[in-house]
């Protein structure tokens, strides 16, 4: 054995490697270095079999390597509830069906199944890292463990009863026990999540805040989705939800919000002033007919926009590659300009733009030394990705999630030749016809 | 044996059948009966068993048995131009990417060898028949009869030379050509193809219009794709396109139209009174920034409206499953309304729908006793489509081509277990790559 030789624990050569920082490059024959967790290096193949031996040695002769997915805005458990009601007006849609499924059927066994559901289909799409929002904080948490896969659950508070809590302060409280119990957890974060302006009162908002400040936590919350939300706020409190959110003290670098679909020129402004990130969700703005986010524009401000699914059951796919391809579409279509969005444009948002939005892009987010190796690996050898030109503009327009054969956070196999490691895929099924079965009575 | 049971080729046994007509219908355990090509029979299947006897019987006990789905719009050969140039404005993408690419490159064997790639890549998705324009049609027809997949194959007619023809006469002389050496094959058909009326002159009109006439030909043709085309239009001739086309006295029901996407509620009445179809492309009408088609005013005025992917250089897939994702929700977003296009309305535009506006509904677009065995199936058993509430809606927006497991044309089994068969993989991938090395130098 060469002594001279560094040990890895983790050797990747990949025919492609887009690290997404520096912007714009696509490395060929490339290898990433890993060592307890973290990118050690990135170097041409011939260079690291030189420098390097490993523990494990995994050779992509036909794939691209990327740092992982990041799902910037979802509701992970509602897996279960992927085309439980589709085709419907949205209040409709939530009155009739999802609320009232929600409401007979959401307990801490929903949530832990569902996740492991949601999160396996995520996994399998290349998705390292889900910024979530649901409720039974702890149940969620437990099965992201089980997965192997990083996620930032929501505290979710609303000012009205549901299955998992009384009121605000029940809610809270039931959140910050979780945020609590898990920690020292590696893979596990927490995020405060007032759902949405409509739902939250103006008191909740300034426990809130307070707690984001003292906690050092994120705050996720919906707001700007629709037309009508925006009309209901000015009815009711004279102001667009934004302007109520700035003067509740709540736009800054740890506000994060989904969806700012219908934001003026003015409210970009004010976006990119304080810092606050955005998940864009083309796909479930399109299919609950909410509008087209003005994301060409709020990337041109400076604000880091990144991409979520929502929920499977305005979606119905937890599938970030189809969110790519959606958000450079509908950027096209909306501005009228083929130009807009290009392919590396899309990719930043799909991992830099989303870690930023998070507050976690000194971890997460690219392929550079010292961050987290969260990474996926997307076969190019189909007939319907031949042939290549671009591998960039590939990803976005040719490839499916079902190109992607391997993901790894932190360093562990999760996704091996498109098998989900260290979880029972056929459990998964079952738990899912048992769900099935329940819903449909 | 039992004397009693009739004989069939081919019974296939699924879990769930849609076959479209009559509308909005999901059967449950039923078999679809196939002989000499065609279907005979739709059956539960403990009746198919007692009734049927068959030299071949399929089980598919997850999948979903549709009618094969219709590409109504694309440029077959041009997937080996997929991904060569992306993200850049219409007449830049034209002018400095494809065009220079075509004259260099488009020959008798790269249209054979395209459309190998493309047809190979439609049937592995459950497409059985594309309504195709190109070049050399008769390259074209041999790809098709050596995958054996059905198409309507464009005798192009542009009034300027490229590789392929000289001018208007040789155009039409070399389609009529194709035409007339294909005649019996039972896959193969032929249509009238005018580019588009920016590039074909009113005598080639007038030429073409008896033709269609004389030989009882379908005209495919490109309008109303953009907001130029028709300024243009207005500019040289007065009219808008769709004026022009009517006083040449075009508009009928053996015109097909592909895009419409700018069309006034005069001009939808008046295509529904001429009962023109239309192919909906809208992957390629986003990514091109060209607009989005009034679909769901169309199919309300009783137009047919298929889907088409257009060619592999604009979309960049040949997957009528996400243009009918696609679909769905453009009309919703264009819309502002979460019921437009349902998923049922969707399954019939890439089935019935295209078979009408191809004139060829007596034959093709729904699985009914007496037409012709062009079918595939989907399975629903992956994460990723479970649970399963309504099996229609799966299809649209959970699924994607990579459920598709099994596609039938003409009661031949030509995908199975989701492989290509009669056609070597790994051959097309050579070709392919030998393609993309030509086209970088």
């Amino acid at each position: 054995m060469n002594q001279a030789l560094e040990h890895l624990d983790l050797l990747i050569e990949a025919r492609w490697v887009i690290p997404v920082e520096p912007a714009e490059l696509t490395l060929e024959n490339h290898a990433v270095a890993v060592r307890g967790g973290r990118i050690l290096d990135i170097l041409p193949i011939s260079e690291a079999r030189l420098r390097y031996s490993a523990t494990e040695t995994v050779c992509l002769e036909d794939h691209v390597l990327l740092p992982g997915l990041i799902n910037l805005h979802t509701h992970t458990p509602m897996s279960l509830l992927r085309g439980y009601a589709d085709d419907l007006p949205l209040m409709r849609w939530l009155q009739e069906a999802i609320w009232p499924a929600e409401r007979q059927h959401v307990s801490e066994e929903f949530v832990f199944h569902g996740s492991l559901l949601g999160g396996a289909e995520m996994l399998l799409g290349g998705v390292t890292c889900a910024n979530d929002m649901y409720f039974f904080p702890d149940a969620a948490a437990r099965a992201y463990e089980q997965l192997g896969m990083r996620a930032v659950i929501g505290m979710t508070v609303i000012d009205f009863p549901t299955n998992y809590a009384a009121d605000a302060a029940d809610y809270l409280h039931k959140g910050l026990q979780a945020h609590s119990a898990w920690r020292e957890h590696p893979l596990i974060d927490f995020a405060l999540a007032p759902h949405a302006p409509y739902s939250v009162s103006d008191a909740s908002f300034e426990r809130i805040g307070s707690l984001a400040e003292e906690l050092d936590l994120m705050i996720h919350i919906h707001a700007h989705e629709t037309r009508d939300e925006i009309a209901q706020s000015l009815a009711e409190h004279g102001v667009r939800p934004l302007q109520r959110l700035q003067s509740l003290g709540l736009l800054g670098p740890n506000l994060l919000i989904a969806h700012a679909v219908h934001v003026t020129p003015d409210e970009i402004a004010s976006l990119a002033l304080n810092n606050v990130g955005i998940a864009h969700n083309p796909v479930s703005n399109m299919k609950l007919a909410s509008g087209a986010a003005p994301v060409a524009a709020m990337l041109a401000a400076g604000i880091h926009v990144g991409l979520g699914t929502d929920g499977a059951a305005s979606n119905n796919r937890l599938d970030i590659l189809q969110e790519m391809r959606q958000a450079a579409l509908l950027a096209k279509l909306s501005t009228m300009d083929a130009s807009a969005l290009p392919a590396h444009k899309i990719l930043q948002m799909a991992t830099i733009h989303a870690a930023h939005a998070l507050g976690r892009s000194a971890e997460l987010g690219s392929l550079r030394p010292g961050k987290l190796a969260d990474m996926c690996a997307i076969a190019l050898n189909s007939l319907e990705t031949s042939p290549i030109f671009n591998v960039a503009s590939h990803i976005v327009y040719a490839c499916g999630r079902e190109h992607v054969q391997e993901t790894w956070v932190g360093g562990r196999h999760v996704v091996k030749g498109g098998v989900l490691l260290h979880n029972d895929n056929t459990e998964l099924l079952r738990l899912s016809r048992l769900w099935q079965n329940s819903l449909q009575n």
